[in-house]
């Protein structure tokens, strides 16, 4: 309220929570479809309504287990009708959803359940040996296991029976401001680092990822999110999907080419999400066999999670699928940027188009960017100069758990992305480097990612990595590491000359590794800190 | 923040306020134009960009006049740029935008600007003469004209000067709850009542009217609010526009059908906005030259402020042009539900379909609906009980401006939006009737819309209204008032016959009154007042 003048009349204490989401579910989008499929492959079935009302009981018992307001429930699940229930119940109840990553490192998963103080863990049966590697690390007082095919063990809980012994619950009013659900960064370096949502935040980010020009999620979509539930929201789909009453699929475990292009066919799926590793699979298989899937239903894969290489377009262009790049970190809950062909671009040449949609695009609505450099002066958007990329606005991190990693947070309240970039006067950005990534030789400023692409641009190249080396004389010269594809072949020299065709000698890798597979993080991107101890020594 | 727990790591303090949409418009939606058509019939354009840019000056020239934060500034202008710059500059600087209805009576316009303590005008030359009907109700410290053919009159001062002389300001950062804009209901019956809204209301409402299953507004639209800025924020498409970059095409006063179509043609407009009356003469003008327009851009015409009969989906779907019902209140800013085809009904009869088209529709995320009966009690939603519609949320009034009106607001925090309806199991809602407007014959109600809608199927009426008559033995019984076609011939009886085959006998109106046109309010609405005042005593 203003202190004089005119004061409003709107219901501005009507609080944007989550809740809204979920009773939408269960009262306007009741008979949309869930479709799970199984670690065994089995495909079930139910409903956002029987998913909504199962959450109340689902509440109902997780409450009579003695978890309270504000506390961590975590959960070790795949993408699961399970999962999404928790997704409701757990923030409805005024709890938090902490998503564990099955595929991290034992030492971080202890690390994390530890650092969030969870006491309530709820499993898939199919990630019970996951759980037994760092349950050492917790005492947690209530184990619940999701059963497919035998009995929850010893000393747990059955998820079904709590569910069908508890009594529904009425959603409380909740203050917008409270936390609703929790992850932990994936970190290349360093410990993992928390981030907790508000209610706001994942409501407002859920309308701007259904927006026609973020996401573009509807009632007539059916959503395959092949990026984990358990990595950043699943990119806010799940929430956005119950919101607009769009179908789900939910794919489980088995993320190989066949199992989602399968799944993508028999379900219809309109729209799909998830890092490019799991699309060039997909690519392959299609060029392999391009009548095998009828995909006519397709109508957008969204990328994000690292750069998408200009062959990845224009392979899946061949088939009539169309690719988006989107942008986002775990900080930005994480929807951050969408990069779609503007208008202007509609009519313009292949090479033209091709190169804007290499970029990771526009800045989300009340997403706010702006990128420093190493001076700390503001970059010009003229698309020539680089700095870090810092962002903020309402679902972006202002601090991590706990209080640590402070220094990712400027003193005037943006959130510091590391990622280095360049931005066009559209205020279209490209991505071009880890900021501990670059590659600073001789004062100037190479970017990995640039040499990255080029360098798969090459028919031979299957992955590559370009990671900085120590210099005398130059201080740092890039080294490229590169995994050829089966049957592929092609020498340092050569691939030296391919890059030269787009690279000033200068900025050209003094050495190039050949490997067998480049060493991953649980989300798929490269470890280049494990590159850097393998080849910085040697 | 909660007091125990996980806290949210979430910028929260990040305000939803339209500042962050009229500086996405400049930033990254510059070049986007603006096209506005002068009472002369000149087309003038501009871009998102200048607008965004000419508010910061003109921003700076009202700052310079003393307006300060939380004070009105009225406009009394048409759909056009300026007007636009205005929604821009007014809630940015902390203001509030005051928007007048030029087809008010003078004693309503006068009672409205006074009642809103207004200080500063804008008016278009076009509308001086308005604004001279009822001028000496207020003591206005600056009248802004916005000339077209001649110099701002003496005593006035001239918008593109006031621009031209001022310096840009920054924008300040605002409180969410802070007023942004005011609109007074154009009440049927009683003084209008003033809405002030929140900046955190209509960002939300643009936010939601953009979503696809909503007004689905995107940067490749192009979008013709044939619905006044002065009326309920043009259903919010000015600020939609703005924050997905669409390009806007404003009409200016002359809203004949053959003008409107002109534009759509001429602009390749994709979506156009406004009350059945508007799309009735539209639908004529096509019957009557099927070919003279190329309207193959235009995607769908959403209609809202009085029910659609069937006959107007039908006549547009001959031309291949899709209408969607939507439903809205001045006291919901106004978008409250949305009439789309749902996924179920695809495949289904065309009855069915038209059935459905038929409805207001679904409510819009977070816009909750419920209805309750003569005793207070909530109807079930078996699309059989009637009751008045109750609603709340984000954008929907908690009250009215000074505290008016307070009986519309239940005790426990909803707004009595006065019209009657049938909700579906689907939550799809279908208005029976304004609530003072039902007919209570013998303790049973009767839906004036129904028969209204009945009696205009039949080819030779153009409109018909039902009004409740008092009566002796039943309390009340309806009355139809009749406006023929030009050349359309019908008995009494006659339509009485027509109305037989879908109504009970007790249902028939015991009376038909043949009129050459039935008065309107300045929004296109029957006033059945003084229908009610003309046949109640005769």
């Amino acid at each position: 309220m203003t202190a004089h003048g005119l004061r409003s009349n709107s219901m501005d204490d009507y609080p944007l929570a989550l809740t809204a989401i979920v009773e939408r579910a269960e009262r306007f989008h009741a008979d949309q479809s869930v479709v799970s499929r199984r670690p065994s492959g089995v495909i079930t079935r139910t409903t956002l309504g029987t998913c909504a009302s199962r959450a109340r009981r689902l509440a109902g018992a997780l409450s009579a287990l003695g978890v309270r307001e504000g506390e961590p429930v975590a959960t070790l699940l795949w993408n699961q009708s399970e999962h999404l229930e928790l997704y409701f119940a757990v923030p409805a109840m005024g709890a938090v959803i902490h998503t564990l990553n099955p595929r991290l490192f034992p030492d971080e998963l202890g690390y994390i359940v530890d650092d969030a103080e969870d006491n309530v863990i709820v499993v898939d049966e199919s990630l019970l040996e996951v759980f037994e590697s760092f349950r050492s690390a917790r005492s947690f007082a209530h184990v619940i296991v999701v059963t497919h095919t035998g009995e929850a063990p010893a000393g747990t809980l059955d998820y079904e029976s709590l569910i069908a012994d508890a009594e529904p619950v009425e959603w409380p009013v909740l203050d917008e401001h409270r936390a609703a659900a929790m992850c932990y960064t994936s970190g290349t370096t360093g410990r993992p680092k928390g981030v907790v949502y508000s209610h706001r935040a994942l409501t407002l980010h859920s309308l701007v990822a259904a927006l026609p020009d973020q996401l573009a999620v509807s009632a007539h979509d059916t959503v395959l999110p092949v990026v984990p539930m358990f990595h950043a929201n699943a990119w806010g789909l799940p929430y956005a999907a119950a919101l607009a009453g769009a179908r789900l699929v939910l794919p489980g475990p088995r993320l190989d080419a066949e199992s989602v292009l399968d799944l993508c066919a028999a379900e219809r799926v309109t729209m799909t999400a998830g890092v490019p590793t799991v699309w060039m699979g997909m690519l392959a298989a299609l060029d392999a066999e391009p009548n095998k899937w009828d995909l006519s239903e397709l109508d957008r894969l969204i990328v994000g999670g690292a750069a998408v290489p200009r062959s990845m377009f224009e392979g899946f262009d061949r088939h009539g699928l169309t690719v988006v790049q989107a942008w986002g970190m775990t900080e930005t809950a994480p929807l951050g940027a969408v990069c779609r062909l503007p208008g202007r671009l509609f009519e313009s040449e292949r090479d033209e188009q091709y190169s804007h949609r290499t970029r990771q695009g526009v800045a989300t609505p009340f997403f706010e960017i702006r990128a420093r450099d190493d001076n700390g002066a503001l970059i010009a958007w003229d698309d020539a100069a680089m700095g870090e990329l810092e962002v903020r606005g309402p679902w972006v991190a202002s601090s991590y758990h706990g209080g640590r990693g402070a220094d990712s947070f400027t003193p005037d309240g943006w959130f510091r992305t590391g990622d280095v970039v360049r931005i066009d006067p559209h205020g279209c950005i490209r991505i071009c480097d880890r900021s501990k990534d670059l590659v600073k030789s001789g004062g100037e400023w190479i970017s990995s990612v640039d040499l990255e692409n080029q360098l798969m641009s090459h028919a031979a190249v299957a992955q590559a990595a370009v990671i900085a080396v120590p210099d005398d004389r130059w201080g740092e010269r890039p080294l490229a590491v590169v995994v050829l594809r089966d049957g592929g072949r092609a020498s340092a020299d050569e691939l030296r000359d391919h890059l030269a065709r787009e690279f000033a000698k200068w900025q050209l890798p003094d050495r190039f590794e050949f490997m067998e597979a480049i060493p991953c993080t649980a989300t798929g991107k490269f470890k280049k800190s494990v590159l850097r101890n393998l080849f910085t020594t040697a």
